[in-house]
This record gives C-alpha cells, sequence and structure tokens, in this order.
C-alpha cells in the first residue's frame, strides 16, 4: 500500500551554505541535543490532488538532520525540492483519489548557539542583501500599517536583542492564546484589534512590530514538545540582531532552542507544513517529537 | 442674488424635551457663555445637486439658541427638517447649476453644566431605551472588534467618568494629531493601527472605546474656538456616565463646555455638515464663532 | 419556574402611525394571510446578565398582531420598549445565575400589498425626511466603499424596482448561500470578496448595493417559512421605491409577502435577535412559524 | 559634485541564467528592439539616509543590456547585489545630508518573443519549483481573498493565455485608471472593492486574479513610452502561461513588448524603485525611455 522513499542520510551540501555558516558563526560553542521526530499525515482524496507539503527537518548551520526517511502511499507522484537559499525542503506530491498518508521520520540534532541577550541591532546598511526582503510587509505581516504604533509601544526601548524580548513579552501579556479564534485570513492586524490568536498569529505579530522597526524577520515553523497535547506544529519567528537570526517564541509555550526547524519564510504562506490545490479531507496531522537522552 | 430665509427666534418646543430635560437635570448651575457664529459656506454646481446641510445651533437644555438666521441663493429649494429625538436639525437643498452660497449667523447661549468627574457609570438595565442603541458598533466605530482591546487597555480602571478621562489621555498621547492623514472611509480600527487622524478620526476611537466597555457614546459636532486658525467644524465625542450626556474632546484643541453644539449621531456619517448628493465644488468652509463678552 | 407575562391583545396605537399609514398607503387591497409564531429561546447563565431581545411580531399597516403571550422565567426583570419611529419592540431583560427560558407566541395577519414592479426610484428631493438615514453606510453596509461597483453593475439598469430585483438576482448567482461561511463581524464588502454568506450577508449586500446607488435600504427580520428545516429567524432586506418600502428576499429562500416582520433597522446590529451584555450560553433557538388555514 | 560609478558593460552570467533561458527557450525568433533609458532621481535629505534602487534594467533571455552607467552624488556609499533567481540588480545607498542626486543611462535590446495566445495554462504539477511561490497570496495580492469571486468571473473562461486576456479586458472595463486614487498601502482587495487606481493597482489585481486561479502570477516594473507625458515607471504583470512568463498590460497604456524591465516580485513591495529608510524630500522623478531607430 505504501511505498518507500528511504533517503540517504542527508549530506546534502548547500550552496550558499559556507556564507551562511560563517555569517551565523556562534560565539559560544552550543549544547546539542537530539531529538527523534515522527510525523504522520492522512488525507483522503475525491480527485487527483497536488500538494506541497513541508514536514522535512531542514539542514543548517545549527541543526543536523542525522538519518530520515518518508513513506508514502504507492501510487502517490512526488518529488523534493531544496531552497538554494535557506536550504528548506518542499515535497511536491500528486495523488490520486483515496487515501493519502505520508509518514517522515528524523533524528535531528540540534545545536543552536544560546541567544545573546546583548545583541546589537544591525544597521541598515549593514544588513545582508539576501536578508533585505525581511524587512518588508507580507501578505499576514503588515509592518507598513503598524509602523507608528511600533514605534509608539517600542522606541523608546534600547535597540537590539532587548527590543525584541520587549516585542515577545508586550505580546504575551496583550494576546489571548485561543484556539478557533483566527483561520488562514487572520493577519497581523488582525491580531492587534483582536488581541487572540494562535501560535503563527503570534508569531506574525513579532515579526511585523520586527520589521516595522527596521530588524528583519521571518516566520519559522518546525517540531516543537509542547507540556500540553495534542501535538502540532509550532511556530515561532526569527530575527535578525547581531547578525545573526535569533529564534523567539512569544507564545512561552516552548523552548525556541528546542526547536527542530522545518522552514523559514516571510510569513506563513511560505511555510504551511501542507498547501492543498484541490479539496483533501484531512484525517490525521500527527507531528511528534520527542526528546533522545543523551549522555 | 440671495434670498433670505430669515428664521423666528428659534423657541420651538420638542415633543421630548421634557423628559430629555428632566434626565440631564443639571446638578449645579452652570455658568452660561454667549457665542456668535458666523457660517459661509460656497459651491460651485455643475449640474442641480440635492444637499444636506447640518450647520444649525441644536437647542437643547444645555444650549439656547437666542437669535439666528440663514440666507441662501436665489432659486435654491430648501426646508428644515428637525430630529424628534434629538432636536437637532437638517437643512435639504436642492440648487441649480451654479454658484450656491449660504450663510448661517446665531447668537447662543451655552450652560453647560460643569463635568462631574466623579460620575459612576451607568448598569446595562439603567440605560433608558433611546440610549441603548449608542452601544452598537457602527460604520466608523467598530466597537465589536476593538472590545478586548479597550478591556485590555482600561479594563482595570476605575468604572465611570474617570474611565472617560483615561481613554481620552490615552488617546492624545497615542494618536498623533496630523491633517491630511484620514479621509472618509477612516474608521476607529484604521486609526487606532495607524496611529494618526484629525478630530474626528479621535473622537471615533473615544467612542469605540466606550461602546467596547458598555459606555453608550455619540459623536458631537459643532462650532469651536480654536487657538490656531484656520476655523473649521470640530468633532467631539459624548459618554454617557452619571446619567447623562458628558462631552469629551481627546484631542484637547478646544473646550468641551464652550463647544457650540450642531448635531449629535452614531458617528460622522450622521452628523456631516454637507452630504451632497451629486458632484459640487467646494469653495468656501468658514465656520467663525466667537466669544461675545458678557458682564 | 416561570412567570406568564401575557400581553393584552396588542392595540397599542403608534404615535407616528397615521402618518406611516398615509405615506405607504396600499394601492391595492392584498390579499392576507393568517400566522402562528411560536418562539422558543433558552440560555444557561453563569452570572447576572442583561439582553435585549427582538422577538415580538411588528404592529403596522401590512402586519397586524391579533394576540400574542409572552412567557419568562420567574425572577428575570424585564420591559418592553416600542421604537416611537417604527414601532418595533425591544424586550430588555436582566436575568440572574440559572436557565433562562423564553416563549412568545402570536397569531398575527400580514397583509402586505403586491409590489409594484413598476414603481420608481424616489428622488433625493423627494424622499421623506425620516427615511434620509437609510441612504448612509453603516457597520456592515459600507455603501460608500462599494458606490463604483454598484454603479459598474448597475448603473445602466432602469432605475426603481427593476433595479432592486436586479440587484437581488445578481446577488443570487454570484453569492452561494454557505452555513458558516460568516460570522457576526462579517460586513458587505467582505461578503462581496468571498462570494458566501447567509441570509443576513444576503440581505446586507442588497442594503449595500441600493444605498450606493442612493436608494434608501434597509435591514428586515422576522419569521419565515422555510422548505428545509430547522427553523431560524430571516433577514431580508426593504428598499424605499414608489413612495414605500417593498421587501426583497435575495437568497430567494422565503416570501417577502409572508415575511411576519419583527424589526426593521440599517442593518443587523439594529434588529438583532439577541443582543447578550455577558456571557451565556444559548441551549434552544426555535423560531416556529407556520401559516393558518384560512377560508 | 557627482562622482561617476560607469559600471563596465553589462555581461555578468548569472548562476541560473543557462537553465532560466532554456526553460523560456522562444518558439520563434522575436524581433529585436533597441531603447534609451536616461532615468534621473533627486532627494533632498535630513539625515543620513539609507535606500534601495532598483533602476538597472535587467539583464534576461528576452532583454539585453548593451551599455549603460550610473552617477550619483560625491560621497555616497552605494552597491549594488543580483538577485541570483532573478537577475534584478538592488543599488543600495547610504547618503548624507543633502541633495541626493542619480542618473542611470542604458541602451537595452529588447527581444520579447511573440505572445502565444493559444498557450496553455500548465498543471501545478508541471509549475517550475522555483516558480510554485509565485501561487501564494502577498502584501498586496490577497488571492485567498479573492479566489470565489475569480472562479466566478473567470472559471467559464478557456484556461491559459485567453483567460489572462480575459482578466486583462475585466480590469480595463471595471477599473477607472485615476491618478490619486491609490497609496501605498493599497491592495487588491481594495481595488477590487474601489474599483479605481493606477497602474500598479492595475497589475496587483491581474495578479491577484490570476493566483486566485493557479496561475502563476508576478508584478514587472520597468520603463515603458507612453503616449502621454509625464514619464513614470510603468508597472505591468506577468502570468506563467505555456511554460514561459508572458507579460500583460491591464491598463493598456503601453505596449508589453517594450517594456524595458527591471524587476520582478511578488508585488509591489519587491519591486519599488526607491525604498527609504528614513525621511527624504523628493524632488525630481523622471525615467525617460525612448525608441532607438534600427535599420
Amino acid at each position: 500500500m505504501t511505498s518507500v522513499v528511504r533517503a540517504a542520510t542527508y549530506r546534502r551540501t548547500f550552496a550558499r551554505r559556507t556564507k551562511l555558516a560563517s555569517m551565523r558563526r556562534p560565539p559560544v560553542s552550543p549544547r546539542s541535543r537530539l531529538f527523534d521526530v515522527d510525523c504522520r499525515l492522512s488525507y483522503t482524496l475525491t480527485e487527483t490532488t497536488d500538494f506541497v507539503f513541508q514536514i522535512h527537518a531542514m539542514q543548517g548551520p545549527d541543526q543536523d538532520v542525522l538519518t530520515e526517511s518518508l513513506r508514502i502511499t504507492l501510487g502517490a507522484t512526488c518529488h523534493t525540492y531544496a531552497d538554494p537559499h535557506t536550504g528548506q525542503r518542499f515535497l511536491r506530491v500528486q495523488a490520486v483519489t483515496g487515501p493519502l498518508n505520508l509518514r517522515y521520520r528524523a533524528r535531528v540534532k540540534v545545536a543552536r548557539p544560546r541567544r545573546k541577550l546583548d545583541a546589537q541591532e544591525v544597521p541598515i546598511a549593514a544588513v545582508p542583501d539576501e536578508v533585505m526582503h525581511n524587512l518588508m510587509p507580507t501578505r499576514y505581516c503588515e509592518s507598513d500599517l503598524l509602523s507608528s504604533a511600533a514605534l509608539k509601544l517600542f522606541g523608546a526601548t534600547r535597540p537590539g536583542c532587548a527590543r525584541v524580548i520587549a516585542i515577545c513579552d508586550w505580546i504575551h501579556r496583550n494576546v489571548d492564546y485561543r484556539t478557533g479564534s483566527s483561520d488562514t485570513t487572520t493577519t497581523a492586524c488582525d491580531v492587534f484589534l483582536s488581541r487572540a490568536g494562535v501560535c503563527r498569529d503570534f508569531a506574525h505579530l513579532g515579526v511585523t512590530f520586527c520589521r516595522a522597526l527596521n530588524i528583519p524577520a521571518r516566520l519559522a515553523v518546525g517540531y516543537s514538545i509542547f507540556q500540553a497535547p495534542p501535538p502540532d506544529f509550532h511556530a515561532m519567528f526569527e530575527a535578525f540582531v547581531g547578525g545573526r537570526w535569533e529564534v523567539f517564541d512569544p507564545t512561552r509555550m516552548a523552548d525556541p532552542s528546542e526547536l527542530v526547524r522545518i522552514a523559514v519564510g516571510r510569513d506563513a504562506k511560505d511555510v504551511a507544513f501542507a498547501t492543498i490545490f484541490g479539496t483533501a479531507q484531512s484525517r490525521v496531522v500527527a507531528p511528534i517529537v520527542k526528546r533522545v537522552a543523551t549522555d
């Protein structure tokens, strides 16, 4: 019923990897942690349907995919595309009427350098060329509309990492985490007005405030360990301070240093775990991640 | 060129006046002030055009129109309608191609009782029936969308007049008065996002926060003395606290006790000084008001 | 457990009734129909809560409430307020923790004059003073934002009743009736974009297009017989053409001549069957209406 | 006063150029046209300000930059960055208080293959990986919100180039070109509602309808010859049909085959001719382009 697309241990070198790595040189040797990912997705299709999945763990300077495998229902056509900029992988699938089951498993070493609390804001002129676009407003992050509000709220805060932390604190205090309070069209402005949302909305608002203050920011999604079930994909955001991307979680539901990152992007539309062209009934979304004990 | 529609000294008794007056019984005898209004409007029309003007001073318990006159270009058809609820007057005009000039003059005594700083909020059950609709969201005052934000900002403030003053202070601190920053479609949510507006936007935001907190509120427009020219109509807002309507000006540009009120309404669309059905080129908008020295 | 507030047979004369009736003089003697309304509402309250209900059938020139009764849970404080303009009734209730049950029953004769298909549009100058406000945009009917679209879609259509019918046809063809596609914040612009909604959204869009074309329009809600259960309140809209208010239903789910009207208003916020100040868990909403056979 | 950064004749080979070129293999040898660009921009700065300019003509398979030069005020720090995907160039400038003048001149050969009117739509599964993101909604192109409307308007039209032409025709008929009707925050939804805009708004709406129908689309800006002055940058859009990017201009103000392309992007924020970080008073925007007579 299911074919096995067992990926070779993931050792592909990205074209831009050297440069990115040097740009993000960690100042202290980070403590590494090991995680096992086991992600199952199931759909029922009533017609031939195209998908783009983003469920592969990212290979990057702060995260190493040691082994991984992907099982997918027999008969589905699929191929994987890796974005040359970020290294994140897109799994494109075309599946026929009937059930579609995916299971992605991976062992991932995450060795994220400790957040530098005194990281400085990067002057515009020093922002790397390929990072510049992370200053622009996007579908869900209308930083142009919230620029005055951001300035009034955080303009007097010390620039740099401290300012991003102040943003996260404000979001945590002023936005209620409420399942069902938002949908796929909800934007940062909506959340700023309604003061309610889920992880993706919290992260969007964080991205938006940062960009409004000329701090490059992007959405980051991945596998996170939550205190409370049910398991789900998690969204955080990254801000470019002190010359590298730091991860922040304004929901405070998970530890940014333990995010097994799948993808980064301008906002949620770039990093959806499943983009579906057609109609598909979702039956199972179970992205499980566990910490592996190391000595 | 202009016909003279000289209104008799305005002494019309409103059907509901007795009730309204008793409802608003002033606790202390207010000091009265005398104002002379001289309002000129000019348009050039390229076709027969209908207008609704709201430029007459309101007759009410806290404001007495002593004398008034209206001049309007000969040939314009017009009649005045007084809203039986509020007493405000609508001047309906149909004018033909060519110039249209209006001049409204009035001497008005304003005797607004001093604001009661300890006025209590009125429990919903005690809000008069005809005031209830002032709790509802309107075109420019989406109090439903801002209810959580209002609660987070002002929920901990002492209820009553003190809370409305806190709302005005917040608006004054957080919204920039900037000519040209808004247009006729700008709503309270827009202003809450953009943090900029003119008097009508400040007042809309005040109305919206009040309604979101279950305080009945409405827009009030009229003639105001500003420190700085040019003269223009002014918008404030009224909140129903302590059993009567109190006037507030979050722009702090004018003294609420000196507003020569023209109209009150759900929001700006109810109280526009000119609503034009057709195309009309505005040439003069000069609503002058002066304090008359009294002994 | 429940007190009985048995209303006397409803024969209250409205202050403005004579005038309204003459304004709307029906040109042909309409065929009358008889309906029995039986409306049950139940809530569970966890705190003292205030309500405004609009469930009473309207008394008006085209609708006669022959008998009616209201039962409400013992202990609830309530009074009824009739709007002097329209005659619609607001039932204000304050209820304590525990269950709140209402049952409203009425026999109503509806004798709505047949729609005049050749009714003309009323020139602005001839629109009655008290109807004028129905030309303005409201919270859910942003006729100012849709004016160009309305003109492009319906500008070439013959003015009058024919144009309103064209509007209804367009809505029926271009908007999908889909339960759950909208919520209490959905506006006419949202529906124009999303092309989906429920009866209230269809009616809002109808109101909005009419106002955008300078045809006074308002929302009308009441009891309607549907082909398919479950029973629910229904929203239609009214347009002021040929000198009177004509009822239209762009959903085509019910017969406008058989609507047992509860209320008319600027938009949904004015005519909600229940406006709740506080938290209340809704348990039963069962507004049943049946045609009574007559000889 | 001005330093001269004379670019060497532009012959840089892009990493991905070979692939792109083969992907877009023109079916017929296009007729080439020669253009001279002379673009002047002037600003007055009151503080040190950062800019990103996009004024360089793109080097690509259908457009060849034969010679070019750039003059910029002495003292401004600047460097050029070429996007490895598209080849478009970003000129990053940091300039001090005082005047900032730029003059970019280029001779460009445009040899765009004739539009294939019978080009087919590309099934999702066949859309190249790096083109996929052009199906997603963006800040100014909310294709998610307009998907039903697009389907209702163009769902019955023959897929492929014909459908994109139908989209352009609809926009041309239903949206008014009106200078000043939109600003930098105006989105495709706004334009769909207001039915007015400028070239960028027309193009955004075209992009949005295409994406809503699963046709990859992007904004394209450049130098265009208009019938009527004054000269300005022009925005068109590109749709991915028949396996290549075709250029469309729903304003019908210029000939798509004669656009000297500067940049392509997800929407206007990606391709602004000037993105300014700080305050700068714009004094001259004069992007002149002229056809060079060839034998």
